[in-house]
């Protein structure tokens, strides 16, 4: 877990949110497991921008990519109606394992509000791992985006 | 829509929600489509009071409850940490439809602070309606729940 | 509540959402609840387009919005990246309370899946009620989206 | 971030969750963002058991606990109706900071679900940093749990 969250030499895919008033709670901020929403957002671009096919399609086909592990740090609060860009990337793309990285910026003031990861498995619909390479359909938007292809 | 919301004759299923942080939002107060999610608590309350078998397992066997309807009336403000009685009961059950109620009472207060009713249609996985009378897995519980067994 | 929702004759705004995968539920569709946070983007988004103000400055200075009463008539499913256009108008604006209506239409098949309405309060932030002809800043918006001004 | 999360030798505080529909997703499982819900429904219950005040009111009187991290790392799937243990402990606490660590647990299996871990900072309601010490209210009871008092 260790490892420094940085897009330096990585394809960035982009995705605007607006923060709804559901999201936010009664310190009058963005709720903290809204983050993990958001980072979802980005992904589900990411694999729009460099693969043919959206994640629900490669779901409805048996190729899922349930989460194994999720890492936020807040950097700075947002509250409603602000205006987010989700930078997402992927940082590493292993046999049976992905690994993306997040970054939030507040459009009004260009400052990173939050930055993190999530590791993502291979599995079938039953949850059995699958081995990446053998489906080009994940493989090949994910190697582009990760900059192999 | 006009019908009254009221337990009057009616068995009643009660559970209990303390309100979670992330359920607030920036008023200070419980976000509105909070309210029915804890109306769902109550129903699946309902069902494990009134059946043998819980509505996660009617569901895996193909009888599925999708809402066509949902209603909150907001009578006074929750916060963080309320508790509350979430009061279910079946209002009226069709060939093709079931209504249910709900009441939500702040403990401390004893203080009614919501009302509402949702009304579900009966579907297999494919969304195909069918018929109550033919499922008295899911047809026994609710008509037992609705006085009428 | 037995009033029709229709936007004939009235101001329409309109917003997108695109279905975020935490929106799902294990039956495959949006769980019922998500639809109020969809009313209340089309909701700030209306207020956005008619007045000059946002929702979250207006509260700032102290006019708050409380939910009396939501409500939702599911017509058609919805799942994950489906593309939806919020249609929000002000169906009524009385002294003390203000009726807003929503549909929401499935970009892709231009089908009509929800329709519903929220009842609103205007209230400060210690809940004291106010009267709406008191506060140009949200009167004259309201008004404005309504066709009264 | 690297440090292993246990609770050995720990004072650990339980709360039970039973997983409601709408914290499933289309993949049939609980989707990763309502772990941090849950976290937080343990961090609540531990501030109840270790302290006289809920954090609700120690928030009331100025003293803010805003998260600046979370982590979860997802071992096995839960799904709706599994009833849940979170164990909660206050794994290090700082002058300024405080981190909480979380295990879940299936009640009907045993099994570990999920582990993970949250970072606070103290402030109060302008986002100042505050000195635990300073606060006995907060203090006492996060250093009960700790073994410290």
């Amino acid at each position: 877990m260790e490892q420094a969250i940085s897009s330096v030499g990585k394809q960035v895919s982009e995705a605007t949110v607006r923060v709804r008033y559901a999201e936010t709670d009664r310190m009058g901020r963005v709720y903290q497991a809204n983050y993990f929403i958001w980072f979802e957002v980005g992904r589900s671009a990411l694999i729009r921008d460099f693969g043919g096919v959206s994640y629900g399609v490669l779901e409805e086909r048996g190729l899922l990519l349930p989460a194994t592990e999720c890492y936020c740090h807040y950097i700075l609060p947002c509250t409603y109606e602000d205006e987010l860009t989700v930078r997402t990337w992927v940082a590493e793309m292993g046999r049976v394992r992905l690994r993306m990285e997040y970054e939030i910026i507040n459009q009004a003031s260009g400052q990173r509000v939050a930055e993190g990861f999530t590791v993502h498995a291979f599995a079938d619909k039953q949850g059995r791992p699958l081995r990446l390479r053998d489906h080009p359909e994940l493989y090949e938007p994910m190697a582009r985006a990760a900059g192999l292809l």
